[in-house]
């Protein structure tokens, strides 16, 4: 099947939306924890994380402010602060709907039956039921005009994982964890290890077919 | 497992690296495709495409032109094409492996055994293996001034895609083609579908635990 720039402007609206946020590959399965001034919480699912950098340990974000619902930028901004907390299989469906459009005095904590966590003086909250769960603090706001979202970054201040699933090299077997991974906009996959191979060199190359 | 900032600072760095690669979740796997003006080939796994939006359709990219390899940058700079090609899990080992930092005369295509294939009048290849196809012109350049990379985004020209995995929504079942995700650095995985649910409102919540 092939669609050209032209057909895809043409497609109905949510036959597009469905298809381009699958057309890029599996997608992280994120909960984004905030908390405005007030002490509200807030928890969001994001397939939108991405590793920026080891060093400063920078992760990035994609937020569509101009859209509702906006409480987890709203929050960000606030307070300065989010935590980014995987995905288990076991409340990929809680996880699903903190998507609704609750009001903004609504928590999805509370609404779908997650717990808010608070660690080591961290001010955002994270999901208690979370195996991986990251505290960042916002260092940078990058505006994309073509489409009026925004790469929100943050920079790591806590990592909290479980022990067993890290290598002496720093390799995590992040399927021990049975964290989820996202096609489109309403498709969740458990992953399973395929392979893993040693660093790239050009001398070294196994012979392929 | 709790690291601080502090200590992940202090990390070793291979370690860190590994560790931080992996922390964000589960990335998509893709091989990057361009030409040079001289029509020197290149072939490129990156697992840092991201979704931007489905209307303009834009995807997003991170390269890091301060460091080797960067020649897949500055093919999209010279040409102002790219193509984002899905990995199966038939040819992951070839795909990691076009990681290694050959020289700029050598394309990976032909080192690592993958098939260079020209459609519809696209400037940049396609990679011949891959189910999944996207063709894209580069439209932005953003740079990260934390870290000095670069978020480069391109506006989808052409997709190519097998007509069965898509439903009458546009939703894809991707996990047909056998496509795989990355973790780490160095980790393949292969997802399966675990759940679906439909689009999420406030007002009809499933009755959690």
């Amino acid at each position: 099947m092939h669609y050209t720039q032209t057909e895809i402007e043409g497609l109905e609206k949510i036959y597009r939306a469905n298809l381009l946020n699958a057309i890029s590959g599996y997608k992280p399965a994120n909960l984004i924890g905030t908390i405005s001034k007030s002490g509200q919480t807030n928890l969001a699912i994001f397939s939108s994380v991405i590793h920026l950098g080891a060093n400063p340990a920078l992760l990035g974000l994609i937020v569509r402010p101009a859209k509702v619902p906006r409480h987890s930028y709203e929050n960000m901004k606030e307070t300065g602060f989010f935590t980014i907390n995987h995905i288990h299989k076991n409340f990929v469906e809680k996880a699903h709907f903190t998507s609704a459009k609750f009001d903004r005095n609504v928590s999805e904590f509370d609404v779908c039956k997650l717990t808010a966590e608070y660690q080591s003086g961290f001010l955002a909250p994270f999901v208690k039921e979370s195996k991986i769960k990251i505290g960042l603090k916002l260092v940078d706001e990058i505006p994309i005009k073509l489409n009026e979202t925004i790469l929100m970054i943050g920079k790591i201040e806590h990592i909290f994982f479980p022990a067993e699933i890290v290598g002496i090299d720093g390799n995590m077997n992040v399927d021990q964890t049975e964290n989820i991974a996202i096609s489109g906009l309403e498709s969740y996959y458990l992953p399973t290890k395929l392979a893993s191979f040693p660093y790239a060199k050009p001398d070294i190359l196994p012979g392929f077919e």
